[in-house]
């Protein structure tokens, strides 16, 4: 198996969530191979960052207002490309809005987020896919063309006041409240469903906290609640992560 | 804060446990302060090892039988200070007994569970230590060595079918099989007890599996179930290197 390079710590949940999820898929792939105990891992090397440096060097719309915060991702996917990694993945969402200006210094792959949603939805017949994330993710073009090449139809919540929403949802989920939250999403997704976008319809749960409330269900790739397909992103992200360090 | 190198997957849900723990205790440590949100968590890089090939390579007491197993371990170490750690762990109790072989060529300093352990002993009043461990830990001196300047009493359980007991307990929380355990536990540790030991006793769950067994309590340093203190040695060992990486 190929050394796996993880940038982490945007936050760190979502790392462990993406190290379990690895270390678990490796194991019932070598277990259902026959291999005997304990079962073989990938070599994997994390470089896990500080999110209080991150968000407050977050830039804006200013020319070169974006600098520290790209060369503080880009400088941990070379440490990591140094230390033997063989494909690269960014454990969160967000910055997979800039990944075009903090991987052009490395030369091994780097698994993206939006490739894996993609070729998902493409295996799953999707054509609509609703996002819901963080406000970065939800305002930039990042994800449309990040998924470009797989006919995919991909739209945000169109209101303000449901991008808040969102962001509240995954605020209060951070903070391991529940309640109320499965009903909130339904809700958001129900208000952007539109006779032009049902058909082959999915909502890209496209933050890690998201995932959270739909309780036992958000170990799987997809599920379906109230009738609607729902994509973890994560899970989806990490099983395209492994089959790339197979081969 | 300093950066800390974790040498894990040795098991992979000890290291998640350790880096959890680790980040945990910073965003307390700076909400105490009053610090802005989100709270930081020092840079971390973890070289996460697979355990196949650790387990696989253990050697006996046949001279050079562990030079495969040292220079993984001795190269995981180098590399982590090599990307910038400026002190190291190792998240698993295990591989310590080889401590002194695989951290002789790295500069900076690698925080010993065992020191840890002992440190925590002269604070709670302990003199006399029960450690249930995996087999190298329970067959080894380093343990006894490692604590030896805290005029501490360390003993392991005293037949070999209590060893043996207490690996397949650790076999079993692995598995997720908690039924009973927490009874087999006790009745090791009261069979170990004697007129001779049992002042200022405490017992050292000395692998990250164990705590397992005492479900919510196990998020703490030490606790006390049925008149026994026990000794979490994962969270012990996080907190004395969260403390070292502050100074």
């Amino acid at each position: 198996m190929k050394k796996i390079g993880i940038v982490g710590g945007v936050g760190w949940p979502s790392t462990i969530e993406y190290y379990k999820s690895i270390c678990t898929l490796s194991q019932s792939y070598w277990e259902k191979q026959g291999h005997s105990r304990p079962l073989p891992t990938p070599e994997i090397v994390i470089e896990s960052l500080n999110m209080n440096f991150t968000v407050n060097n977050r830039g804006s719309a200013e020319l070169g207002s974006w600098n520290k915060w790209d060369q503080y991702f880009k400088t941990a996917l070379e440490k990591l490309e140094a230390n033997g990694a063989e494909l690269l993945l960014i454990a969160s969402a967000t910055p997979h809005t800039r990944l075009a200006q903090i991987s052009s210094s490395v030369t091994v792959p780097v698994i993206s987020i939006y490739e894996a949603i993609g070729k998902h939805c493409q295996f799953l017949g999707v054509r609509n896919l609703l996002v819901l994330g963080t406000l970065p993710t939800m305002s930039s073009s990042a994800f449309i063309d990040g998924v470009s090449k797989y006919d995919l139809n991909v739209f945000y919540p169109s209101s303000e006041n449901s991008h808040d929403r969102v962001v509240g949802i995954i605020d209060e989920l951070y903070h391991n409240i529940t309640d109320g939250s499965l009903e909130s999403i339904d809700a958001i997704v129900r208000e952007n469903l539109t006779s032009a976008n049902q058909d082959n319809f999915a909502v890209c749960l496209g933050c890690t906290e998201l995932p959270i409330a739909f309780g036992t269900l958000s170990v799987q790739s997809d599920f379906h609640v109230g009738g609607i397909t729902y994509l973890n992103s994560t899970v989806i992200h990490s099983q395209h992560v492994f089959e790339a360090c197979l081969v």
